[in-house]
């Protein structure tokens, strides 16, 4: 993380399951290839000009990487949880827009609601959406504790 | 954000409706002028000879910024809610605190907790207090959900 | 902090009580020489070949300092609550891991809980655990709210 503004982005989602909600979580996020980083929870703007990457890169252990992410967690057998998170991209991509959500639903319930998120964020700034994407992870609770997780991570190269 | 130590700071408080309560959130930020960038959440203390300005400067979109806020959003039509941040300045500039709260209350009631915060963490540290200022908004919920936002932004120039 | 990776870091626990809950926090982070800082929430990779140090180093009122940090306070005047991270170092020091748990419990308990998400973060990775070390912190409230705070704090150089 620095004072500058993130240059290449990738969304990711992933759900698991652990022997306690936190390692639920944390497979989650190795199934996503960024369980040996340190996430730096962020708000939810998308730099001008960013560059979308389909491959989380190399990168190192413990590196801090700022993130904005969803994510739920439950241990109640037959419980179904998930995770979004809804991308708008301007017109010539200016900037964009994250909104999350997470909650005890389904995943397309879940990618609903942050597609509603994302056409108000663009409506009440005058924006024009170009382009709609989402991030979406989905889980039924059997017997082990289990988590889902969407994440858009920022790098700044 | 850096490892290095901000140089400037705002005060800022605002209040909205929106569709969600996160839109509702969002539109305060938009309001307060840091709709378009990232927070990224710090605890609570202000840098030595840190300068005070007025008017959020242009920042390019998606930018990281290190700030502290408080927040509560609300959909139960007829509830008032606040968000307040208390900020007590050292003698001397050397240095300063800020206490957050957010709550079902009026402005005055938050305003009035996070002095007796400030009082208290200057009391402990054994600085004198030169001078307290409060950044707090306030809402009362109509038929839409609604949010209170009160943040201290920092700046790395 | 920064897009780079932490070189040094300091594991840190204390309880203590306060005017208000947020002050019990606050004067928890004071009795671990962190009280002054800006702790930017992280969660929980511990980079390759870091070096632990045993004392806070001098820092600059307000910097910004990457923390992995555990913590819960409560009013309840008889309520015994604890917070803990459980860090695991791997073999030759190329990583490790964080896990936090706080709850009303023991520090054994809280010490426990950590032990076995360690644990199992190592198994599922497949990296072997040469350490496992522990901060924790227990409080019983009592006629004041109380703060039971845990920390691994990074720095840069």
């Amino acid at each position: 993380m620095s004072w500058t503004t993130p240059k290449k982005a990738i969304m990711l989602a992933a759900s698991a399951e652990g022997g306690t909600k936190l390692n639920a979580f944390d497979n989650a996020l190795l199934k996503m290839g960024i369980g040996n980083v340190n996430l730096v929870k962020l708000s939810s703007v998308i730099p001008s000009h960013i560059e979308w990457i389909e491959k989380v890169p190399e990168i190192p252990i413990g590196m801090l990487l700022p993130t904005v992410y969803a994510h739920i967690e439950s241990d109640e057998p037959g419980t179904t949880i998930s995770a979004a998170l809804g991308v708008g991209i301007s017109e010539g991509n200016q900037g964009g827009l994250i909104y999350e959500y997470s909650g005890y639903c389904t995943k397309e319930e879940a990618t609903e609601m942050v597609k509603r998120m994302v056409e108000e964020g663009f409506r009440i700034r005058g924006w024009k959406l170009k382009e709609f994407k989402v991030a979406a992870a989905e889980i039924t609770v059997k017997n082990k504790p289990a988590a889902a997780v969407a994440a858009v991570v920022m790098f700044p190269y």
